[in-house]
Order: C-alpha cells, then structure tokens, then sequence
C-alpha cells in the first residue's frame, strides 16, 4: 500500500532547550524514514508554517512539557506515501493537513488532549516525511496550495476557536469583533469574522498595515499608537454598547482597553503568549464590572478544524490565507525563523518542504 | 409627550372565523385612536406585509386561539408618536418594527409566550394607529424602508431562528443549508445563509424562479419538478454527506426529501402549516435511520429579532428584504390578500399604510 | 379586581448615598399606597432578605447607578392585592417572588435588563406594599416559606446562574463545585450542585461552620485558615484534574486559589464585589495557562428563576434555603443591616414584613 | 509490557446474517489470541451484556451495514493484559469499559463515527480476550463490578446521551422527563434523571414492575394497559405543562402519547428500534403543532462516556446499574439472547466471561 517512499527523510531537531544556543539549538540532518505504525499514516511533507510557539521552545521559553530533541514544527501540509494496516481514514495519495493537537478529536480540550501538540509533545513538521496516527489528519481544502493548507492548523485554527467554539456566544452576522495586529490568528480572525457576516474592527501600530487590513475587509482599523484608548474608541463605533468578542493576542497592556471594548455578555478570548504576565495587567474581578466571559482556548479539535476547511473551500476569495511574501526552503529553517523573529513579516512565515 | 396624534384611526377586524365569507369576514373601517396604556407605545403604521398565517386566520382555518373581531396582520412597522408613563424603551420619533409574539423576549418559547401572536391573539398591524406594549417592539434597522422592515417580523425571524435559534448547530460558515421554493420565509434562509458564509441549496418549481433563486445567490437549484428525488440529489452535490440545515417549508411531501437530503447530526426546522397533514408524511421514528434533529419553531424572540436587525444593517447589500413588485395601500386589503392567495407573488407581499 | 388593598404602606428609603449618614441614611415612614399602572401588580410583601449589595448601596460604596430615595431591598416575598387592567400574568391572591433584574426576561443580561435592579435603580422590597410590572414577578414555590422565598431572587438565582447558566458547562452529575465560604449565593451553590449529583467542595475559615457545610451535603471541606494553599489542596480531591467549576465570592486574595484549583475546560463564576480590587489578584492571562474560562455574571434571567422554582419544588429536602435563626421586623431593619455587616449570621438575614 | 497473555482465546460468530437460522447464527470456537497492534490494547473480557440490536443482528433484522463473521457483543467490560508499542492511555492490570462508536470520541457523532459500532462494524465483546484501539477504551468505575460495568456502553450511554447530549436543553433539577417501560436505557435514564434532581414518570404495562420503578425513584409510574392516554396524564400531572424530555423507546404507537406529553419547547429523543416503523405513527409536521424537538441518536461519545462514569462513581447508591438476576457464562450466550428475546428479564441480562 506504499508508493514513491523515499529511504531517507531530512529533519530538523532542537537539541537543547535551555535557550543558551539560541536558534542554533536547531539542527538538521538526514535519517532513515520512520517505520509505519499499525495506525499510522507515512506522509511526505510539502509544506510548514512557523508559529511563534515554535521560536519560544528554541529559546528555551516555553511553559509547557517537550520532549527531547523534538522535530519542531506545529503546522504541515502532505501527501499520504504509505499507510499502516489498521488505517481506515487514508490511502496513499490523499492530500492532508496536520491536526495540532493530535488527541483533540472534539468536544471541549482536556489534559490529556493538551499534552499532544505537535512539534513540542510529539515529533512536529519541520521534516521531509513524517508518520501520523490517522486520527491527526484532515483532508487538505482542494483550493488551498500546501503552502497555504500549512497555516491553517494553529493560525487558522485558533482564530476559528475564538469565534465559533462557545455554544453560548458564536459570532454571527451583525455582530462586532475586534483583531488586534496583523499576526497569523488575527488575520484569520480578520477574514473569519467577515465571512460570517460579522463587523471587524482591528487595531494596528503601523498606517501601511492599516491599508491591507482593510483591503482583507477591516469595517474600521484604528492606530493603537495615535489612539492609546482604543477600547473605548472602538466602543463608540458600535454605537456605544461595545464589541461582542475580543481576539486578545497582544498581552497584559492591551486587556485593560479589550475590556474597555467589551459589550455585556460579551466574549474575550485569550489566546496568546506574546506579552508575558506584566503586573499591569487588569485583574479576573474586571469581569464582574463588565459581566463578560474571558476565555483560554489552546488552537482547536479535529472536528473545528473540518469545519473550518469547508468554510474556507466554499469562500475561497474571502478566506485566501495571507503568506508572507518570503518563502524560505526546508534547508532555510533558521533563517526563517530569525525572520518570523525579527516580526517584518506580513502574513504566515511558511517553509517549502518539497 | 405626544407628537401628531390623529383622533381617528382606520382599521380592519376580522368579524368571522368560520371560512363561510372568504375574504369578506375582513371590514373596514374608522374609529377612535386607542388609549395608550401605561406601559404602552402609541405607533402610526407605516406598512405592513402579509403571511399565509393571516390568510388562513381569515378563512376559519388556523389551529390556534385567535380573539373576536381581530385585527388582522402579524408584521408592521411605523413611527412611535405618543409614550404611556411608565415606558422608558421608546419616544416619540423613534422608528420601530413589531415583535410577532409579544411576550417572546428572550430565551425559548413557552406557553405564554405562544400565545401572544399579533394578528391572532392579539391585535395586530393592518390599521394606521396602534398601541403596544413597549417590550414588544424593536427598533427599525436604519437601512430599511417601512416596507421592507414590514417584512421582517415573521418571516425574517423565522428564518433567523431556524438557522441559528439551536445552540448545539448554528449555522456557519462552510455549511450546507437547503431552503424550499420562493416563500417570504425561503428567501430570507437563502439570504441569511449566504451572509454567513453558507452553501445553499434552493428548490423550486419553476425555471424563471431558479434564475432569481441564483441572482440571490444560492449555490445551486433544483427544479423539484423535474427531479422528484430532489433529496438524494442534494445529498449528492454536497459530495454524499448531506446538508446541514434544512429548512421545511413545504409540508408532507417534501418532509421524505428533506430526510435524504440532511446529514448525521444535522437538523431539519419544520416551520410551516402550508401542506396540510397529508398520511404520507414520514414519522418521527425516521429521526432514528438518519440521526438528525427535527425542530418546530414559531417565528422567534426579541433577542433574535435585535440580532436580525443588528445583521441586516451590517450586511445591507446581502440582505435587502424581497418585496413583491405589487405593492397595496391599506383600504386595498383584500385585493393584497388575494394576490397573495393565488401564488403569483414573488417575496413579501406588502401593504403600505401612510 | 381588587381586595383588601391597605390606604397607607411602611416604607424604607435611602435618603442619601454618599456615606457619611452609616445605615443612617435608612428613613422609614408611611406613605399612600402606590397608584397600580396598567401593566403593574400591587404586592402585599410578607418579607424581604438582606444582601451585601443592599449594604454598599447605603454606604455610598455601590459602583452602578440608582435613583435618589431609593427603597432599598434587592429580594421580596408577598401576595397580590390589586392588578392594572392590562395584566394577564397574575391575579389578586397568587402569591409571587421578585426578580431582581426587572427586564431580564431571558436570554444573556443586557445593558438594559443590568440597569434594572430593585432597590437600587428601581424601587425594591423593604416596604410593606409596592407595585410592580407584572414582567417582574415569578409565582413563589408551594413549599416555602414567604421567608424562605424572599432568600431566592439575588442569592438563590446567582448560585443558579453560576451553575447551570453556561449551556457549554453546565453542571451535571459527577463534575466538581468548589464553593467559599458560607455566604448566600455559596451555600445555595453547595445546595444546587449537590441536588444535581454533582460533589462539592466548600472552603471556609470555621471549623463549626466546617460542620454545618458538611451537614448540607458538602463531600470535603477545606478551612482555608489551616491550609492556604487549597486550592491545590481541591484539585488533589479531584484526582489531580481538577475542579469543573468555582463559584468565586470571595475576591482577588481567593482567585489565585481558585485558578489552581480549576480543571482545563473548567469554569470560574465570579459573582462578589465582597473583596474590592487588590492589586495582588492574578491577572487575566492566567486564563491561557489554565485553559479556563472566567465568567462574570449579574444575578440572573426571570425564565432562569422559573426553572430555580421548580427545582426547589421538586427537591424539597435537599434545597430548602437556609435562613439565619435571628430574624428582624420591618421596623427594625437598620439592625439587620448591623447584623449582617457584623458577619455574625450563618444563612441569609431576612425581614418579616407582615 | 504484557502479563499473562493466554494463547487461545474463546469466542463467538455470527455465521449467517440473513435470519435462517435464528440465534444457531452464533457459533463459538477456541481460537488464536488476535496480535496487538501498535496502537491497541489487549483486554481480557471479564463481562458482556445483550442488547435488543445484539438480537436482530443474528436475526438478520438490523438496518446497518456489518462485517462476516462479527464477533457479536456491543458491551463489554475487563482488564488490561497487552499494550501495543504507540499506546499511552492505558497499561497493563488497568480495569476499562468498552466504547460503542469506537471512533465516536467527541462532539456530535458523524458518518464515519457511525460506522465504528462494536459487535457490528468492528469485532465485538462475546469472546475471552479482543484487541481493541487505545482509544476505544473508558476507565471502568471503580465502585462497579465487571458486570454492572458492562452494561454502560450501550444503554447507561445512550440513557446519558439522551438526557444530556443537547446543549440547549439538558435535563436540569427540577424537569420532567418521561421514561418507558423497563428496558435498560429506560432505567438507566430514570435513575440518572433522579440522580439530576428530576422528576420522573415512568411507564409500564405491569403493576408489579411499576413496584420496582417506585423503589427505583420515579414519582409516578402510569400502566399503559390501563391508561391507554397516558399522553395527557402526564401532562396533567406537571400541572397542565407538558413534560420536558421524553426517552422514547417503545416505536410508533407510543410516539402519539409522547406527544401529547411534551411541553412546548420539550425535546423527545428517540432511542429504539423497537417497535418498527408502522403506519400509524404519528409525522414530523406534529412538531410543529407542539412546538418541540425530536433528536434520533447513537449511544454516545467516549467524552460523554468518561462523564457518565463519574457521574456513577459520585453517586453510588442512586446509580447502580440494573443486572437481572439471572447470569448467564459465556458459553451459554445462546440461552441469554433467547432469555432476552422472551422479554422475561428486568434490568441488563449479562454475560459473565471469566
């Protein structure tokens, strides 16, 4: 049941995790190609997406359990070249994306589920073939390219989450939300949001991304450096009765102005670990005085992100994921994410396998 | 705290409900302005729309409690010109939209709420002045006309609700929804799916109709005339899986399609009397072979009334209301009733008051 | 449609809000019975109970708005004696509860529905007759008391709303409360949580109180006195998962506690101003870390108490509200106001009107 | 990693699955002890229990697609002896439950999860030792026996599943819910509606087993034999009402009545294949009428599952399961589905393996 499976299969590792190397703890290499698990499914790697996770577990900054010598790489895009004898879900052939979390098949995350990322718990995408358990795959969109597919599993994904993953408060038409920069999950939520019929405002530092922000469909876009008070700016625009859902991806300065923003009953959602944990940061008792829900979702299960690949395969002009113009070759990791690091990136950094 | 308050106000009643007059059950005629209570809203209608409901109502066939000497009409939209003491949510000037049930303000329905209908249990929208409790208005979406905001309260919400009134599966993006011929109902879930990123699937029974159908922009049409096992062939354009949501229109004969159409998991909204309870309707048990969810709505709440409203103004290209071409005044009643008796019409049937 | 309808009503005011009067500033005096609106319903109040709310409001230290004179009292218990003429709801001799938030019917609280609070911006229950729009009322359960009931609408519906008002995770049987302390909402919490099959674990810095929560069903107690770290000490109770929901009263001392404590996927209801805004509480990103969702609610919905009402009617034993042994008259609510500020009570302070 | 791996393995086939041969279909044998895949778990069978669809598979009665040969057996209960190389949920000496769907893992079931039923799609739990995926596997509740254990994948699910599985209306203290008869879903349901603070009616075509639905904890018990409008009872007996959740089992004739019981805004969820699909079933378009829903479904997920679990380890006493006195070995399953098939047994006919 194989077909065209290389001997070898090139990779990069993180040797050391305490930061002291810098990104030179990535180390690349050739290996003999996996063996297939019974359940698992050989694929050849056409494409990744970097992540800011991935840059922290190089520099030893990341608060969360890996394993030793991780491939690194949260985010691939493949064509399946073998499977084991239990595979039920692919054949050879079958163009796929990787899940993230590889045990968060549906319902809400639990422990267990949490401690299955890739990249950091499990051998990630940073390779030119890797194995999978079948249930950590998901059909590739057929009008996506494997560039593209590649920035959907953590960007794509937790922008997905946000806006659809409570029951209680879904984004539908009409409502407001609010993005705040131009990183991976707030482009996503960006392009989401307005195929959903909903209102965007989004918030940036920089006029000239002002400018593609709104060609992506921003309703307003406000400059939080001419505009510190941005949350009570974008209140008004709603017409005073604030916005129904925050993507919160700044850090601790920016949640006293989303919650400034937030509509009663409203929804702010937690997903970023860019700004560490400042003592400025408002304190949980704020929900009270704005009687909303704040929430901390970790990228999304398999079942959110089938939803999400249809979405984007009957929008496709409106949900087209924006790459960052560079595209770096497997051989150009460490430049790639010395780029991604240096933050003059527009879009997804992505990597070309082959 | 009154503006241009007229002294007389005209109206129609409904004088009997037995069906032995047709249409002439329906008079006309001038009275007194009513009272405005203490918690009530004085309104001049501006226009109205009409629903099978009313026709059904007039020729003695509607299952549910309805008062003496009715007055008629489940949809209105007007300017507030007179506040009873007590009310805070209006004031003169204000332009409003009438709440179908109008003790549906939020969450599920129940009993009461059931039986709070305008046009039926209550007095409804076909005369120029009218007095209302001031929880069972909603403010008018600025985009509209009277006419066309006339259009929202039963059809537009119905539709609302059946596609996003269920927690456990609203509509979103990426989804595929089938709606039923070209009823008021129909179109708004054809419009209200395409605004959120849907895939719709339309039927009818007329070519002319399925060029309209597209230009509203459903994805694809079927002409249930010539293909009668429309069903199968839905579930076939959506690559075997079945559509999400169906909403039923079009009573027991469809009710069999709608099954083989939707998927495991998926729901089918009941939403019409139009087809009588004919003995070949499928049965409930058929829930069971195909796993989905079937649900009976009745129209929706003022919390979705206000989520509507809100969608229609930030969509305001997507979601224009149908109005038939045809419009009527208000002493053209029942001519507008029987225009709307003989199918001709296309969209909302439309009264405009003054 | 009237009986027994007194001339004169006893009535309590807050004559001035800035603090400097104490529990002063609470007048009494007798006045004409209230004028019954067209939509209103005259209660004879049999009782009314305390809360921390009341307290604030009359110490000038409430942080939302109320009305100049305001009748204090958030809870009330009574019979109709009089109804308007367009009242469908009740009729002179049902005998009813409050709601607190008077416009919130169902559905998630607004900015309307939150600005609608007897005793601080509507007139509330420390009287011996008030009028109230007959959307403000629920029929009191069978079972109880006057007394008892007049416990329900802010501390009995709270707990609910803490429990069960988040269609994503409401509790069920077999999940984890954490509870704290002995105050109203949390007692009654402890109550819901165990008649819904749920176990319980409750904090509180007494060790004879220790024995009363034990009694009411709590399966652990922690007296946070001897074990500061208990929140450590509850997730170890779980099995090392953790809790599925706190109902967080306390403040921001308690919310680090708290969030050791919450299970991923678990949530925080953050219900009390009891402990201000100290700038030691954890900030909001530790909701990223736990993977938490924090949730501030506003007492809760009229369809929400209807369904507490039937709750409490259904499971007698396990839910009668436990009221404080000491017991206060109309005339003396000044001192029940001491009483509860002196945090000598265990259960709620109630007020027997007549 | 393994410990005390048998050689052979004893087991039951369905040899024929067109009917001729009645319950001589079931064939057992001495075979191999199947290899362990690398992501699956060797369990050796210490308990099965018999489900009606156990029966109509043998009798070639069942509607779905299964394997040649199926080892029968949909439930099954018993201890870890063998671990694949990729497997971390479970080692060796640990006591786990049988998943029904055993790729049914979360959120709500789709077509491909359908397609994973034990004892049908997937070998089943009647043999001495299976191999089944990690995943496919829920940790037995400590306080239960094998046998009471076994009974949970198929009946306490779906019991849990019916009156938990929809966010928008799960069953909270307080409700109604309607059970039927004394099949195994029906008394798990019963019990887990008590163990939620529920009030309970059950019904009963015998006087002597309404006894024991008493003891079980239902507030009322009808006899449909003699109340043949058991429909209407029960409404009356909510006060005029209706109830909130039917777990309909009993087939078309019973559906009219549960009906005429649900509230408005009720859900009745259909269970069974009982009763075939007669003509005198009521239709979908009666949803309409009452305003309610109708959900068909499959058991339930293993996320549901590991919470029923818990809810039976918090609530010894009111969830024991139901085993009818009469046990049957393995080797004489023939008798135990003829047992089952005269309807002579009360509570889960099991099978006690080794």
């Amino acid at each position: 049941m194989a077909q065209d499976i290389p001997n070898t299969a090139k990779q990069w590792n993180v040797t050391t995790q305490d930061g002291k190397d810098g990104f030179n703890a990535l180390q690349f290499s050739e290996k003999a190609v996996p063996d297939v698990g019974d359940s698992q499914v050989l694929v050849k790697l056409h494409a990744a997406s970097l992540n800011y996770r991935d840059l922290i577990i190089t520099l030893g900054k990341y608060p969360f359990h890996t394993i030793p010598d991780v491939v690194p790489g949260s985010d691939g895009a493949g064509t399946v070249i073998a499977i084991g004898q239990h595979v039920t879900r692919f054949k050879p052939g079958d163009k796929v994306v990787t899940l993230f979390n590889q045990e968060h098949i549906g319902g809400p995350v639990n422990a267990e589920a949490s401690r299955s990322g890739l990249g950091g718990a499990i051998h990630g995408t940073l390779r030119s073939v890797g194995a999978f358990n079948e249930q950590g795959l998901v059909r590739m969109p057929e009008n996506l390219t494997p560039v593209e597919a590649a920035t959907l599993p953590c960007a794509g994904l937790t922008a997905w989450n946000a806006l659809f993953g409570l029951a209680d408060n879904q984004v539908v038409a009409g409502q407001w939300v609010l993005t705040q920069g131009t990183g991976g999950v707030s482009i996503f939520a960006l392009q989401f949001a307005k195929a959903a019929g909903a209102k965007v405002i989004a918030t940036t530092g920089s006029n000239e991304k002002a400018t593609v922000l709104k060609e992506l469909g921003a309703d307003h876009v406000i400059n939080y450096n001419e505009t510190p008070d941005w949350g009570a700016v974008a209140k008004n625009l709603t017409g005073g009765i604030g916005v129904d859902h925050v993507v919160e991806v700044a850090g601790p300065k920016s949640m006293a102005q989303s919650l400034a923003a937030i509509k009663i009953s409203g929804v702010v959602t937690i997903i970023g670990f860019v700004g560490g944990h400042a003592k400025d940061q408002p304190g949980f008792l704020d929900c009270l005085t704005n009687l909303c829900t704040v929430r901390g979702i970790l990228v999304g299960s398999r079942a959110q992100m089938e939803d999400m690949c249809r979405a984007i395969e009957a929008n496709p002009e409106r949900l087209r994921p924006v790459v960052d113009k560079k595209l770096f070759r497997l051989e150009e990791v460490k430049d790639a994410y010395e780029y991604q690091w240096s933050g003059k990136h527009f879009g997804k950094v992505c990597v070309q396998i082959e």
